[in-house]
């Protein structure tokens, strides 16, 4: 009985088993932007350090960096002449908030017809579980024919501020051939897809001050420029009618999108009408001379992810707050560079912001866009175990969200990315209910041990 | 000794009693906005009746409406041949958030130099209260040479939504020859002010509906009008840069100000500056052709009293938010009306709304501004006793805040408003430490002993 075969045996004997670790991990708080559940994160990080030691990765540890640590593996001794594969992933999660619109607790994960919900079920706890079940597959059942590095962190929900100073320090402990990276999706449950570009991010916290105190608004309304308004005047600024983003250069650095390449977009199925009905809304927007798959995959935007001032409770109270927030953050595209976004920000800023006010503007971890050549080794062969899993050439797509880590693997480790997962787009991610398709995610396991053993002959070739 | 002397006399002597009563009263959470506080507003309201009834008025009782109840009393048997005077008050205070920044708890009223700090200390318990120690010197050491009528509601900082009904349903029992109102204040401690204009208000909340959940703000960002954005949107289209508001028709009843009375309110002692520094704002703002004076008490303005969406805790959440929300405040100056504006805010946003997002509007209880007689008996007689009491004459002014009762008063019981009383512009009413000026309020108490001692003769003339 072949390797694969063996393997493919064991992950049908063990389905139950995979599904009860998923919901130990996903059931772990482990919120990063969240300075309350530090020790949630421990918690989680310690889990995956377990089950790679119970995988034969006895030098499996937690590396600490100057925030959340990075879970840490390797095939040692390595076997000579064999490929390294380096599996990505992280084990942190979005906050759960708005709290009361979870039909359960976000962190009781639960099974709903095909479905497991909870946060972080698909963004990534079951991508990482995932890879993990599918090692544990091939070295219990045969053994591992490539190196393998694990590189698993806790801070890619807030941009991983620390993951660059670990890939700079441990470099020579990173040499590899390609980094396998599950967090980004498929678009249908029948269509694998493999993202060959990723938007960047760069976040922000806007606040206008006002008076020293709320003050009372007939006692002063009429002297005193209201913050809140003040706020709202800059925001309403920053795009045009048709959602184009008015801050000055924004656009300068944007790559043009060629003919080729709109065609090669335009392949991808796609039904405006059904996008309206899933995320209910009136309609449509944004910039007028793109389709819907170029604006979120190639064009830069700006979003308002919050607000925050004065008085929120019920019925009126009519004072002059006095300040008010907004948090803000930015998709960029190739090749916007985050700090120059943040600089192109504050000279808006320093600009518009009339002198009845004063301003503060905090920038949070960014992280530039990316492109993967799509003729490496790495990304043919995980074609290819997409294709003998579900029978068909996965799609290749521009994606709108951002991993930051694809760009840093490029730059400091000079290493290319395979990236796929097996996440849908509606497994409401970052949002209440998340969660994920088990029939694709069993179907993602296969697709993984396929993509590990065969790598070594695409590497080869 | 005359009635007045022995009256004063009984203040001296009950210096530290009255202020007692004044921190028991200022301790009761009595926060109308909010239902939690149901329990408290009737703590407050029967506080009240055991006073009056302990003053003699054995009728005191509470009288229910929809909402909080109005605490009622009258001289009965009533003394024939003599005036009545109607002294309103309302013992509900503002939510005391932001609670954070109150130096101590705000329904624990402390003391701090000639202050008495706490909710409502001066807006208006310490009014209040000034009344029934004034009655109960004047009633303890002598007789009340006239008639009195206590009306004291429990809604005023929600816009008085029942207090109508009331007055219509008592309006036999509610015949008076003037209104005593002190929910106004004086512009310094050593000049005491008459009000003869208030401003109206109508109060709203803004709801922008996009998404019919938050959405990742890579998968969706560029498809999706973001609805913190559509309302900053249309809060943005709301003023001009001056401060003028455009919101159509809205200043089309809005009385114009004549020679004669702009040169009157120009003689208010007022430094530009001193209110730059008493508000801590970098410059005051406002339409440029108004004084600050008339932009504050004869011209309207719109305010956003508060904004919530999204993710507003530490750090960056990328979502885009299903929803968000803002609570307007309009402050309307004779002849607006608060419904016409509801119905002009309402065609605004018809118009500049786009079809992208969502909106909803909710208007709370709302009431016209007023203006008082200047000439009528009532107020030359509190004139005649704030100038004994201060040794000058009163300043007249008018008053950028809402009391919907003068209107009320005028419309239902033909009843014309005496307004004074003994907050001073830094006593932080509505904000955090909110405090009472003690000198002043003592000061306060002799000056409504004047009136009704002296009332009658006003009255006769």
């Amino acid at each position: 009985m072949s390797d694969k075969t063996q393997a493919l045996n064991y992950i049908e004997r063990h389905r139950q088993a995979f599904l009860n670790a998923l919901m130990e991990f996903v059931s772990i708080p482990s919120v990063s932007t969240d300075s309350d559940h530090k020790g949630n994160i421990l918690q989680a990080a310690r889990w995956l350090v377990n089950e790679l030691q119970r995988l034969g990765f006895t030098n499996a540890r937690l590396v600490e960096t100057p925030g959340h640590p990075v879970v840490f593996a390797y095939t040692d001794p390595p076997l000579l002449d064999s490929p390294t594969v380096l599996i990505y992933g992280h084990y942190d999660v979005q906050p759960p908030d708005p709290y009361e619109e979870w039909k359960n607790p976000p962190f009781s994960p639960w099974l709903e017809g095909e479905h497991l919900y909870g946060r972080g079920a698909s963004d990534m706890k079951g991508q990482v579980v995932a890879a993990l079940k599918a090692v544990e597959a091939i070295a219990t059942t045969g053994s591992l024919p490539l190196n393998i590095i694990w590189v698993i962190e806790g801070e890619e929900e807030i941009g991983s501020p620390n993951l660059g100073q670990f890939l700079e320090q441990n470099r020579h402990l990173l040499r590899a051939d390609v980094a396998l990276n599950l967090d980004t999706g498929m678009i249908a449950p029948d269509q694998p897809t493999i993202t060959y570009a990723l938007r960047g991010v760069a976040a922000f916290e806007l606040r206008v001050y006002g008076p020293e105190r709320d003050l009372h608004s007939g006692l002063f309304g009429g002297v005193v420029h209201n913050p809140a308004q003040a706020l709202c005047e800059l925001i309403a600024g920053m795009h045009d009618a048709s959602g184009r983003v008015l801050i000055p250069g924004f656009y300068d650095r944007v790559r043009p999108l060629d003919e080729e390449e709109r065609r090669e977009l335009a392949r991808i199925p796609f039904k405006e009408i059904e996008l309206v009905r899933i995320l209910g809304v009136p309609h449509l927007y944004g910039e007028a001379d793109y389709t819907p798959i170029e604006r979120i995959g190639a064009r830069p935007t700006l979003e308002i992810n919050g607000l925050y001032s004065g008085y929120t409770g019920q019925g009126s109270k009519t004072i002059i707050p006095a300040w008010a927030m907004a948090k803000i953050s930015t998709r960029l595209v190739p090749d916007q560079d985050p700090e120059e976004v943040h600089q192109q920000l504050r000279a808006y800023l320093e600009a518009k912001c009339p002198p009845t006010v004063r301003w503060e503007l905090t920038a949070f971890a960014g992280s530039p866009a990316s492109i993967t050549d799509r003729h490496h080794p790495g990304v043919r062969a995980l074609a290819h175990a997409l294709k003998s899993v579900w029978g068909k050439d996965p799609l290749f797509r521009r994606e709108g969200g951002s991993v930051p880590v694809v760009g840093m693997m490029q730059r400091i480790l000079g290493l290319e990315s395979a990236l796929s997962g097996f996440g849908l787009p509606d497994d409401h991610i970052h949002s209440p209910n998340e969660r994920l398709h088990l029939p694709t995610w069993y179907r993602g396991i296969q697709a993984v041990i396929e993509f590990l053993l065969s790598y070594p002959e695409f590497a080869r070739v």
